[in-house]
């Protein structure tokens, strides 16, 4: 094969309707921004990647696009080592510190996360491959997502209530439950808490139990709690939960809560770069570790993460934000690959409202994706979708997500606040 | 690309030539035994891996390679699968133990690593790409390895001197590392030690800074020492070594050395496996790997292998045990894609009195070999070389490496013991 030189790279700015979904936070903005990558080599193959849509990434995005002309799309170490050159040492932080502190090494992760993406779809494209091919080989052909429970508003404040509806206590969240397995067949429940006091999300995670016995259950306040809290919760939900998320933030709190726990802690906020693992190690704060491609540096690296954890015994499965569905097929592809991911995923798609950029996007039926095995990501931009979603983005004024900023709107009292509880 | 599903899998046991070296088990037989692998997938494309010939690892080659048919060359994965099923839980360790304990796991990586690398050859001649684009890119065009003395007897007993002559103390070690540096250009030096009492391996390499000002040097006396003497000859060797290798067994004995020597300490010995290196880390036994792709699975796992250092903080360079030129084109794409090999790597190739099964093997010349560009490993099986080779080894009655007997043969007093010093 002769090299596969990039000859060109567009960053498309998007954004999609997203519903009222509440968080430690505050409450998901009405539009949800991300960032579709098209790599186009000089033999006419192009590669997808998709990541954040934050103003400050998306300049980051621009800069490292510029700096890919000639780059031979199997070179992977060359693309970190010019993305490095091309956005220098910079930390972009985000704003809602739901994926927990940064650094300038992680955020030039976030950065080459997209194009390696879209490089790796490029060189499955060229030799007729899936992507999983080129990360080892599948060891599954379904990969198992979860069903990802949120508190939220009936609607944002000014609309139509959405399709989904209010679910601000226990049966609010069953109902809400019921029908995303209805429609999606999950096997395993995530509920994002850190909304309100521990009591009220105890009792929906004793209310989930009760309507749905056989299912693992899962609660992520985001660090909302102190240390003691944390292990208050725990203790109170000994027996229901498959595994306790950021319950309280930073290593030391995390291990402080670790040791008394009962069930395993998992984190996608506190071991968020390889930097975090040996101290995370070293203090056991958790046992499970949600890798999320978008921010470890793309699929080989989350693919070296799974190697790591697999070493030092703690259990891998991955972390989602809201995203499309080239997101989604590159998580599908990596956790297809990864033998020891062996919790189902987080996914946002339920909250997607049904829009893509995708002409087909995978499917979730009987809580998985089938892995797809067509060349590279097996996925197909729809330009349209694309071109649409872009007018969304032109549209809206929000161009950094701002969680807290959004809600006070509507609460002016309201304060982030981590712990809060 | 279709599947390139496995039809033919040839494992062909040879023997070469190998001078009498000496170490603390004992002396290098006067044949080296290797196995080649040949894997041909249905398309006719033929992948190369080499290994170790000893029988009880011949054995097991063989088991794994009747499991092998119809596996698709991408599908890593499903290698070690088959031959784990096909070979069940079985520790073969090594007689001379000169790569540290054995374990199932161990085993199973042994008895995959040459299997992937043919696969791996396949999958870059299928795709008309180097090995080195399969493991991320390649971070340098030239492999340094380091000059790899021995002490050694003139020539076998009952045979002619060999080329190298003898080297048995100070000046007969000046001598070779002269001759080999003049030969190859090697800008670093390691010497095999655990052969004299410690004062004697002091001088040699004291004679060597003398010859040699500019060139790091190592020391490797394969375990031979006590802790206690360990840290005598580190703190008698301060500002002398890059590095010193192995000086006593097990993580414990290291981490009391490397807790008071000046320099850092490396070891193929008693980190060989994925499961060491927790408590190696926690102990802080070492501040070196010296990976080897043989014991460690294959590239793919050594690539892994080199990321957990890069987390950790340790130092990565390679082992090496006498081998033939396919196993040197693997370790030098290995190399060439692994941005944290910072040492010289390791090669008994001056050792190897130019026979080889390749029709042209990689050269090192300034010290480094070129990594190859071409599709797959880019190297070519010499069939008559491969032919004659394995005549050897039908002629020899050698089937096990076993320095420790062939020197009782001509010393019947000599025990190995580890520590001797």
């Amino acid at each position: 094969m002769n090299m596969l030189p990039v000859r060109e790279v567009v960053v498309t700015p998007v954004a999609f309707p997203d519903p009222p979904l509440l968080n430690s936070a505050g409450v998901h903005q009405p539009w949800a921004l991300r960032a579709v990558i098209q790599v186009r080599t000089a033999d006419g193959t192009t590669g997808l990647g998709e990541t954040y849509g934050d103003a400050p990434h998306l300049s980051l995005l621009n800069r490292a696009a510029g700096a890919l002309d000639g780059l031979d799309a199997f070179d992977l170490a060359g693309l970190r080592a010019r993305i490095a050159d091309a956005i220098g040492t910079v930390d972009a932080p985000d704003r809602h510190g739901l994926t927990g502190g940064s650094t300038a090494d992680k955020t030039l992760s976030k950065v080459v996360s997209p194009f390696e993406v879209a490089l790796l779809d490029i060189q499955g494209k060229a030799i007729g491959r899936p992507v999983h091919d080129l990360l080892g080989g599948k060891v599954r052909d379904r990969v198992p997502f979860s069903a990802y429970l949120f508190y939220k508003w009936a609607g944002h404040p000014g609309a139509e209530p959405d399709a989904w509806g209010e679910a601000l206590d226990p049966a609010g969240i069953v109902a809400q439950a019921r029908a995303m397995i209805d429609r999606y067949g999950f096997s395993s429940i995530k509920l994002k808490g850190g909304v309100f006091p521990p009591e009220e999300e105890i009792a929906a995670i004793r209310a989930l139990r009760d309507a749905f016995p056989e299912l693992p259950l899962r609660l992520d306040p985001n660090a909302a709690w102190t240390p003691s809290t944390s292990i208050k919760v725990a203790e109170q939900t000994d027996g229901l939960l498959e595994y306790l998320e950021d319950p309280t933030g930073g290593l030391a709190g995390m291990a402080e809560v670790a040791a008394l726990a009962p069930m395993p802690l998992a984190t996608n906020m506190c071991v968020v770069a390889f930097a975090d693992l040996p101290e995370a190690i070293m203090r056991d704060s958790v046992q499970i570790v949600l890798a999320d491609h978008h921010y470890w540096g793309g699929l080989r690296a989350s693919a070296e993460l799974a190697a790591m954890c697999r070493v030092w015994g703690l259990g891998v499965s991955m972390h989602s934000n809201s995203h499309l569905g080239i997101s989604l097929a590159a998580m599908t592809h990596l956790a297809a690959a990864t033998p020891n991911l062996t919790y189902a995923v987080d996914t946002h798609t339920p909250w997607q409202s049904g829009v893509d950029v995708l002409v087909e996007p995978l499917a979730i039926t009987e809580g998985a994706a089938i892995v797809p095995d067509g060349p590279g990501l097996g996925v197909t931009l729809d330009e349209d979708a694309l071109a649409r979603l872009h007018e969304n983005w032109l549209h809206t004024d929000i161009r950094e997500r701002d969680d807290t900023a959004y809600r006070q709107r509507f609460e002016p009292d309201y304060v982030k606040r981590r712990p809060r509880w």
